[in-house]
């Protein structure tokens, strides 16, 4: 069966197609710029690539370039090949535990989430509606950031606020990258033979630890929205709410302003001037005083987290996993994480974590034999994750 | 020698007179409502109390009173019996690392900072210029709350948000309640016998937990203000800050309303429906589902910064300790932070930590003989912290 795993952002159109259950990826590409002058796309397949700039008004405009491009280059012969799409959701809040075929009815739930994810839940509309209007043979089905931490439970997912803000407004826990979480904790379960007690630490750009019970998500760093938890690339991560008030008024800026700077000037950004630890970690080993301050307040905040869901595990913990562009790559930032978890038994081993990079194709653990829990660095993959869950709904 | 220890809140003074440095306390009182209709104060002293309705227009008038209430009862032959006035200041910025003689400079300082700390400092100035006015031969001296923590280093203090924001405004964690974790600090060390490496858990309606490492602060709970860290009576604590904005929009509620709410209104009051933990623990023990999930989320935020303390020390920790009301005197929230922390080898004795309490005498350690780190429940004090550091500063 071929599908596509899908997403979409307000301006951008990323997908794969898959051959299930082979997980064979035929195709691959990704529309830049929709409703935006110089719009272009990008899809690569046996080896080669074509790059075009066209013109795409809206995601109904990329999604029938993509599937004409399909047809063009005789990737599929006819749409109708093509039997299901997977959409990544962000956000299905209290309400989705898990992926869902697409009815009306899960539409209007995902605009009426817009709420709590204004950015991201209409951009997979337009991405959904794109789809089906193209295909309207294919089945669709929603995947959503937020699900697999639905399993949490009150007491981490509620926060010390007045209980009505839960009751009326839906203010809790979430969490997000649930996609990346849910798959690293499979892979895991499978290479453990049980299901496993683990701490995921998915680090990119942006960043979430979780704390997974026997495969399923007990905590979460990421909060009521992505904003909260480690310190990020750019995000700040957790931070005194009362800065904001006085900043407003000592800088004369509008709520607005603090919290742009707060997502998009924060974090490692904030401290450091760069966002990309390609461009901090020559400095910090260097031993440049701003980069040694930021690389140590961002692996300081993970580390922390860390220990906390030591704690929430009560110490029984299979393995800890590093994932995501910088976990899996970055052997300074896990080194620097890693040393700090040693009053809880926990070791590197630098001679296997230098360089090791699932980018150079190498997976394992990086910790000593007598740690007391293995560290595994492993690699992710959000697009097959959203490929196994449209395929297990739409198989039968 | 004969000094006061003072607290002058916005209506509000309350004092003790001390014989140092025998640190013996010879008169205590408060005085109430000052400003407004129905002011009354309370002095206690050789086992008698006073109490009167009187009119106390202003701090000055609540200072008047308060000595010739000294005179009257023949507590002192003279005012100039007292020598020295040590007072309570909320708020020392990053220029004040310990208490010091006030002259028209520290004056100054203390009126800048109140954009700092808008509530406390104006009240605090209220009373150094009342006993300035009514006894000006009186050396002044002021002890700060923050004054403790400015041992921090950058790595501790600064928040992951733009750095100007540090540079230009001030925006970085100062920590609170530093008279209490001072005291507590040197009590242990002196205890020990050493400069201790401590983790204190100062509990009361706020609350706060510092790493001490030789008797100097490595970090602690509390922010930029007040508001940070672990869950406490009424105040949230640590939150994702996007709550904030999102409930202004959703529950049309102004900035001001939602921080009022998250100061007031949260942390085990907003869960549980009641702050004072005399009310909520009988209702845990029956198991009351709100003030079962309401306990559990605040003892596992203290357990949570513990665990992180205890890294930050690299395990080497001689002692934890609590303090404070709730710490001195709550065994159910004691057993339920301790419990959670069995994964680092912390454990408690039930059979000492049941009934243990400051308020009937009690001091010593509540852990098992094999815990990995001896936890202590000792009495603060933060009234002879304050007339310490002024006996040190006044003596020569």
């Amino acid at each position: 069966m071929k599908l596509l795993s899908v997403n979409a952002g307000s301006s951008t159109l990323k997908f794969r197609m898959y051959e299930m259950p082979e997980e064979k990826v035929i195709v691959k590409g990704n529309f830049e710029r929709i409703g935006i002058e110089g719009s272009h796309f990008a899809i690569k397949f046996d080896g080669k690539e074509v790059k075009e700039e066209v013109e795409l008004k809206d995601h109904n405009d990329a999604a029938r370039v993509l599937l004409e491009q399909l047809v063009k280059n005789n990737i599929v012969k006819s749409l109708a090949e093509i039997e299901a799409v997977g959409h990544r959701v962000v956000h299905g809040g209290s309400k989705y535990a898990s992926s869902v075929l697409i009815t009306d009815d899960v539409i209007k739930d995902i605009s009426l989430l817009k709420d709590l994810a204004p950015l991201h839940n209409p951009a997979a509309l337009k991405g959904i509606e794109a789809f089906k209007s193209n295909i309207p043979n294919a089945k669709m089905v929603a995947c959503f950031d937020t699900a697999f931490h639905q399993t949490m439970d009150e007491e981490a997912y509620l926060y010390p606020v007045p209980y009505e803000w839960y009751q009326k407004y839906e203010v809790r826990k979430y969490g997000f990258h649930g996609m990346s979480h849910k798959f690293i904790s499979e892979k895991l379960s499978n290479m453990l033979n049980k299901k496993a007690n683990l701490i995921i630490c998915h680090i990119g750009s942006g960043a979430s630890i979780s704390a997974i019970k026997e495969g399923k998500c007990l905590d979460t760093t990421m909060g009521f929205t992505p904003n909260a938890g480690v310190m990020m690339g750019t995000r700040s991560g957790d931070i005194d709410y009362s800065i904001i008030s006085y900043l407003m008024k000592k800088a004369d800026l509008s709520l607005e302003d603090v919290e742009n700077k707060l997502n998009k000037e924060s974090g490692l950004q904030g401290i450091v001037g760069f966002s990309d630890l390609r461009d901090i970690d020559d400095k910090f080993v260097a031993g440049e005083e701003k980069a040694v301050l930021g690389v140590n307040m961002y692996t300081t905040r993970m580390a922390d987290y860390i220990a906390k869901y030591y704690l929430k595990l009560k110490g029984q913990v299979d393995a800890i996993c590093f994932t995501a562009g910088v976990g899996e790559n970055d052997d300074i930032i896990r080194r620097e994480i890693i040393k700090k978890l040693e009053p809880l038994g926990i070791k590197i081993d630098d001679n296997i974590n230098n360089g090791f990079m699932v980018r150079k194709g190498m997976e394992g653990i990086i910790s000593t034999k007598d740690s007391k829990v293995p560290v595994y660095v492993l690699g992710t993959d959000e697009e097959l994750m959203i490929a196994r869950d449209t395929y297990d709904i739409v198989k039968d």
